[in-house]
């Protein structure tokens, strides 16, 4: 029996062991894709506690407690900090195989020097080293510094002023660049209720008076200038469905009328806008030398009575299930139609479309560019070791795996970079089956550069 | 080279073994769902001979048969015992890596002392030791009392009268409580031929004239405290396609006259009567602290000629592919606007879905309560060695498999008891995996609550 | 750490060695669905060198290529053959855990005699030494005989004239026989541009005045006589949407007619027009005791630019995604309702099917015949180790294994065969596995017949 989580975690080779130590543990992070307030950073501010940093926003660990039974007041409500920690600290120690089991110990050993598992038995006595540690040098930057991360792409709305990320611009110790991602979900959004009132607020931060489509796209334009003089080279965008249709000009005008108005609006309608606007802005982006991030397939907010309560992003989403094939490949060629496409990365949400989207992906290249289109990293419910493993193979299958993205937290917490630690011992690990096993041959320049790509130089490659 | 299926069999590492056999092994059964007639239990009648026992009703077994070319008549029609029997040896030797050729064993070794291996040559030998072995003392009752079952919930339609099962009630040396559970599937299928006077003989058993929705719905509530009466407290559906329509009582009382009349009915029109009578139904099960079983996802009967010659459920099923998570989060969030959910257990028979359900069913949280909805063990196809490996990672990646409500054999034959040791071995050995991999503590007290609630005691609270 | 792809690559138990070099090493190959132009087996000419063998139409090594960002100059462009080769070489030293690194291999030791890793380093020496190998003694049909192949199927159109089979059944020194197979695609896809050209060709290869859907029934069912004749015993189609519509003949004669007027067709005409055909064609087959081959699933040419540069089959095709099962269910109805059911071989391109089309084949079997209907091997991108080993245990989890009509190269190149010996190692180590883990007896018997059945003996049944 191997020890409990020792420094040879889910490394059970020579090989893995070997391309984990002396290559991937040492390596930087580049984590271009996480959900981190920028506010939290430049203020900088202490952690009240470790159930704030922990609890705060943390939707994995919300959903795994509800499931094991503890009430919502101890996880979301008004009990004290150290009754929440307990209630997770009890919830966890039964998710046996949880990647928040992985997860929770490698940010214990790493940042807190637990070594021991945590239990409702000895939460009090943890909830208390790990309060201290937070108090002695644990800011939201040390975090970071003490993490080794180069960059960080934070998820930002285009009306976003950035003066959190122009404050980083001049006040940071993080040792990381915090840049802005630009995620236009709520311009593309037009059926939502609050639709005509954001269009005016993102007139506002452009200085363009939207009255027409034409008008909305110059807005956006000017927001992606913006962006990019902060430095973003990254946007996102959650197609929970993927539309797929074409019309003319005057169509979508009258359609973006409609919506400004709170018209209702036909799937075809809204289809047809979120089209034109999505090629429109890949296009900017292309010209930007930028990279589009597409997240398909979630089905958000399944609870009504919690998202009344507790609003979205609290663990009540689930995988959507439509067929995407026949959408993407047609979304895609209308952006292809209208210009060189942007580097492209592709996630879903649902596990059927996994395989699928690294094979599209493949039909997608640019002449002499590598992975122009690509899968992005295990996302969301897939990012767990079996997931990962998975996921790994499946890259490996149809493509030279040297060229896939690597890992990202897309988190909410700053002691998630452990994650880039759990994904590196995964890809050795899987790396070192394939040597061990005979199936690549053991040349140690190979497979550095393979493993150096993976983890970090591929995506730093986004911001050259 | 480990020994063919002997006390070790798929126990591949020591804590493994410990988890099952100091645990596991020696926990009573509680078979919350399976198909066996409360009529055979209760009359109690000796097996005219292992034929009767395994092939008497095992689509498992006549469709493997098929596949390897044994004519119809050795398998469903007029042959001899011995002939059939000879038949199923014969394909089962080409079986490997067939779930039927270690339930095949582990019922040959646990019932019948058998330990070889069943082979064509062997085949009549082995029939005539089965034959004299349940001749002396393997009645139903008698199996099932040597099978350490403490609970079993047989399937039954809401018209049923019971008999079986208040005869069981008085008359029963099983040593386990036999149930029956709620299957209203006939008075949600109003498009079916025999609907108009499946709604008869309800109304009948009822006590109620059935002349509208409203009186069905009376009828089905008095049918529901009639069951419950008798100790049921868990009703299942057959949802092939998930229904998720809403409209007003007018539009439903129209849909179940013309229903009633005989008329065509549109695929939308059905789906407003189920998705109505399905949250009607779940408020009485909610009332009376039932749990609610979903079968989603089965395409039956696709072999038009074996369905004229032999009827339903004779291994002519298979699965169907269409989008489920929309209409399911639908038709769950009409349930909860009507008021509290009852416990629900999520099954598909499709892969596709699988881990989508664990993903769902952690969106659908009770406040305070335990896995209130939750998918339940590898179904059908799907309930095999690697089915139910994948099946208890996923969910363990998930949620706390801790509150995983285990395994049921859904069988129709008394002998398939041994599927709880087959499951329980495989359990064991994936926390053994775990465990011994430094994947999580070895910690004795925590591998036993988490072994004992999978095992039985968390199907036990279905009836608390 | 085992050796870098030796004698026991892929091997890793004594007993996966055992029926490896005992059994499955030595069978000859029946390779029943390849896409090898009957012209280069006839013409039996040289290949110019080892780039033309490997990149002439490989579109696996195309699209990993491209990935690798190797410019389309250098894959299908005018860039000389030793660039070619290697910026093949180059990139694949990156595809660790891909397909192509181990057939790349296994084709350089079992051809060449090259037992080093390819890499960008030795790439000239080893063209070098492949040319030479080439040019001395490894021509087409000697290429064929030192694989050890007994029969092979091409695919050929209906109008094609076989002159390139005749001349093979002439002179042939493969020691294999060369099969056409039946690819009617052109006559199902009414709605492609060509269609009407297409029938008038197809009518003069039969000798009949095409000017009715009558007529045209008439004309294929001449042409499946030829190739009969031809020894032709496989038909193959492409349903990258499978079709199930039911109507009468009048509407099929107008739908047939507007087709040839180049009208416009909608989807429901379309999917009438092809039901109705390919149930004819099942009939035609089924008389003839011929094997219906049906491809589900691909999404293709989803890259215009490449398209319209290129052409089809060039690497730039995905899978689909829609769901399958009602269709599927619905089309074999159709055809079971018109009479006896021909022996079919499913294959789907999506991952999400695999299973269900496993499942759904042991529903459709036929009286007394092993897997009348059943599913064919992993298919392209699935065509890998982790995709087979996969398919071999979906397959054993539901069906007698022994039955597995076994592998087929589906591939375009000649140097394909190794991707046998590949099936082999892996079926031998998938064997193997279960036998030392006591999942199966050590019944030497019992495992030979099942490893010659699959490797070999089942598909050459297609031809009996």
């Amino acid at each position: 029996m191997k020890p409990f989580m020792d420094q040879n975690f889910l490394l059970n080779t020579p090989t893995a062991r070997e391309l984990f130590f002396n290559i991937a543990a040492e390596l930087p992070i580049c984590d271009f894709h996480c959900h981190i307030p920028p506010q939290q950073i430049a203020q900088n501010k202490p952690f009240r506690s470790i159930t704030e940093a922990w609890l705060g926003g943390d939707h994995y660990k919300w959903r795994m407690m509800r499931i094991a039974g503890v009430p919502e007041r101890r996880i979301t409500g008004d009990a004290s900090d150290i009754e929440k920690f307990e209630a997770y600290a009890s919830a966890l120690s039964r998710a046996i195989g949880n990647p928040l089991y992985h997860w929770t110990h490698l940010e214990l050993q790493r940042y807190f020097g637990v070594e021991e598992p945590l239990t409702g038995a000895n939460a009090a006595s943890i909830f208390a080293r790990c309060n201290a540690a937070l108090e002695d040098g644990m800011r939201p930057q040390e975090l970071i510094a003490r993490s080794n991360v180069r960059l960080v792409c934070t998820t930002d709305d285009p009306a976003d002023d950035l003066r959190w990320h122009e404050e980083l611009a001049v006040r940071n110790e993080s040792g990381a660049r915090v840049l802005p991602a630009f995620r236009p979900d709520k311009a593309l959004n037009l059926a939502a209720a609050g639709f005509a009132g954001y269009v005016g607020e993102l007139g506002k931060a452009a200085g363009v008076d939207i009255d027409s489509y034409e008008t909305l796209k110059l807005a956006i334009a000017k927001r992606v200038d913006f962006f990019h003089e902060h430095g973003c080279r990254l946007s996102d965008h959650a197609l929970d469905v993927v539309p797929c249709a074409v019309c003319d000009g005057a169509t979508i005008e009258k359609v973006f009328g409609d919506a400004m108005a709170g018209k209702a609006l036909t799937f075809e309608a809204q289809s047809q806008y979120r089209t034109d606007l999505m090629a429109f802005l890949a296009g900017l982006y292309q010209s930007r030398g930028w990279t589009m991030q597409l997240h398909i397939g979630a089905i958000r907010n399944v609870n009504a009575d919690m998202f009344a309560r507790l609003g979205p992003d609290i663990g009540c989403d689930a995988m959507n299930d439509l067929p995407i094939a026949t959408p993407l490949a047609g979304l895609l060629s209308v952006i292809a139609s209208r210009g060189p496409m942007p580097r492209i990365i592709l996630f879903s949400l649902h596990d059927k479309d996994n395989y699928a989207l690294s094979v599209i992906a493949g039909a997608l290249q640019a002449d002499g560019i590598c992975a122009h289109v690509s899968q992005g990293p295990a996302w969301w419910y897939h990012d767990q070791r079996d997931g990962m493993v998975k996921h790994l193979r499946n890259l490996a299958n149809v493509s030279p795996l040297s060229e896939f993205i690597g890992m990202t937290t897309d988190s909410r917490s700053l002691l998630s970079y452990t994650r880039h630690e759990y994904f590196r011992r995964i890809l050795c690990s899987v790396i070192g089956d394939w040597v061990e096993n005979g199936e690549f041959p053991n040349d140690a320049d190979a497979l550095e550069s393979i493993v150096r790509k993976v983890c970090f130089e591929n995506a730093m490659r986004l911001f050259e």
